[in-house]
């Protein structure tokens, strides 16, 4: 029998439909990586990306020299741009000036590396980049919402392959956020408690949806998981924010992080997937009732219509059997 | 300059980034079909799927008999199932029974069939069974929304090539489809107006969006559009539940759908899509508000870390540049 979600903090409900994955299937399908001359992001060629806003290199040296291991650049095809002033123009319909920041951080020199593949030192260092660019792009008033996220895979909307991941700041908090601030809020005024701290010794006690945890971090499959195998990956203190993880924070939080990709990628071979922080927004009210987190959304499937028109969800694999199988890949060294 | 679009009836916001478009891509896409010894929704294979719910033949004959033009049978790997009762189960999470109906129509005998490819008189079937099945299926009070859509093609979420739609019935009103009814509810009430009719009022006279108009309706690229040559096509009257198209409504809606699918399929050779309906659910308090349409979602690239973190849009294709571009392709006689 199949059972129907509920989200406790979005109130999105997922059905749960073992039966789904049963279904045969006529398709098959086949990314093709193809030749490119210049791949913007290699050492080398810096020149064809705008100037970098940030770069940790192995020695001292000039900006945009090639002796870098994690930088980052304005996007070149930006979907939104720093402007003088946010408009907005309200005729029958309603519009804003696209005022934005657009970010690219390459995490590593390597054209064909993942997180599952690249050293626990060299993802520090992706997310001490990532925090950075997220304090300064934060003193913007107009931004009100700060979107990291990793597109891995042409599946998951990569263009390049590259390793890259994407800051995008904007002048609106988007509907799930909305969704999720209200939610934990509403959580909070009523429990006095934050609903991921609770969820956390929830599951904790409940063990069936965990796959590792380490001093400062779980990863587990969420009870209402939208999506074949999504995970989130959350601090087990209150932490309501990217910022106020520490340096030791950051340690741990790259080891479980390449420690859950190392099981997909072990699991799914040349699999594609989304990572996305969650939080902060500008809101300072949040505070007590937000907790930090990232969620990580493999792409094993596409969308159909129905999740498309509906905004709700059909999953096949209960997160129960999506945890079981992760947890138990034993990985290897490297 | 980019800009911020605001749905008018849903609030959801899409950054329309044209620049976007221009970025380099390092993959190519290919779904190739397999050969399957048997595809379940063929002439002769009436046995592989459960017995029809409904069929109309070329003459009269026994149900499940292989002389069939449109043929609706419940989903052999049903996402939702009919119950005796829907329990509600409240723990920490909350969960609700799998309770619902899900059927699939199997629009053509022919395995290769597209709605561009077939008859107008086939896809008037097509209508008038998906039309009976929705009657028959809100008749259950249980059930509290019906969702009719087509994946076409494997980018689309489709796992089987020979055409088909599905008509899930949930006992739920969905995410989406809650904020388009507090939506238009809200306009209707401020404006004494039906916000679909204020829209079609405004986008013919406008004209920049439309695409083609027949006696009855209207296919155009919505004003916020969220996905890239999204298009729309909605009744001139407000009609405002897909109950209250009658005939000669259906004779319509199968030319200008046609018509657009094959525009598709001219620009975009192979082109998977999802059309999907709007609306109704079962609250009688829309039927001054709401105004049934149909949505057809191109599946031109995967969505990525943005959308499904944010649930708000990122599209490279202004919507007066696709309808420019679907508008003036030329539709060849079949």
């Amino acid at each position: 029998m199949s059972e129907i979600r509920k989200d406790i903090v979005t109130g999105v409900w997922t059905i749960i439909a073992l039966e789904r994955g049963k279904r045969p299937y006529d398709f098959e399908k086949q990314s093709v990586i193809k030749n490119h001359e210049v791949c913007p992001f290699c050492v080398g060629n810096e020149e064809e990306t705008p100037p970098e806003v940030l770069a940790y290199r192995t020695k001292q040296g000039e900006p945009n020299n090639s002796n870098w291991k994690v930088r980052v650049v304005p996007n070149k095809y930006a979907a939104l741009k720093e402007y003088k002033a946010i408009e907005t123009i309200k005729g029958f319909y309603e519009t804003v000036t696209g005022y934005g920041i657009h970010e690219v951080l390459i995490d590593s020199p390597k054209h064909e590396d993942t997180i599952g593949s690249m050293s626990h030192e060299q993802l520090e260092l992706v997310l001490k980049a990532i925090g950075e660019r997220h304090q300064a792009i934060r003193l913007d008033e107009k931004i009100k919402y700060i979107q990291v996220f990793k597109n891995q895979g042409a599946e998951a909307g990569a263009s390049l392959q590259h390793p890259h991941w994407q800051i995008i700041g904007v002048p609106l908090i988007p509907e799930y956020q909305k969704k999720v601030l209200k939610g934990s809020k509403k959580y909070y005024q009523e429990h006095g408690k934050c609903v991921y701290c609770e969820m956390l010794r929830y599951e904790q006690s409940a063990k069936v949806r965990i796959i590792q945890d380490n001093k400062y971090f779980v990863s587990f499959a969420p009870y209402a998981s939208r999506f074949c195998y999504e995970t989130w990956i959350m601090p087990k203190q209150h932490i309501y924010d990217f910022g106020g993880l520490k340096e030791e924070h950051i340690k741990y939080l790259a080891r479980i992080l390449k420690d859950l990709i190392q099981r997909y990628e072990s699991v799914f071979e040349g699999i594609s997937y989304n990572v996305c922080f969650l939080g902060p927004s500008q809101e300072p009210s949040t505070e007590k009732d937000f907790h930090w987190h990232m969620q990580v959304i493999p792409r094993l499937g596409n969308l159909g219509g129905f999740e498309l028109s509906t905004g709700s969800y059909i999953n096949p694999t209960p997160p129960e059997m999506a945890a079981e199988t992760l947890k138990k890949v034993i990985i290897k060294k490297r």
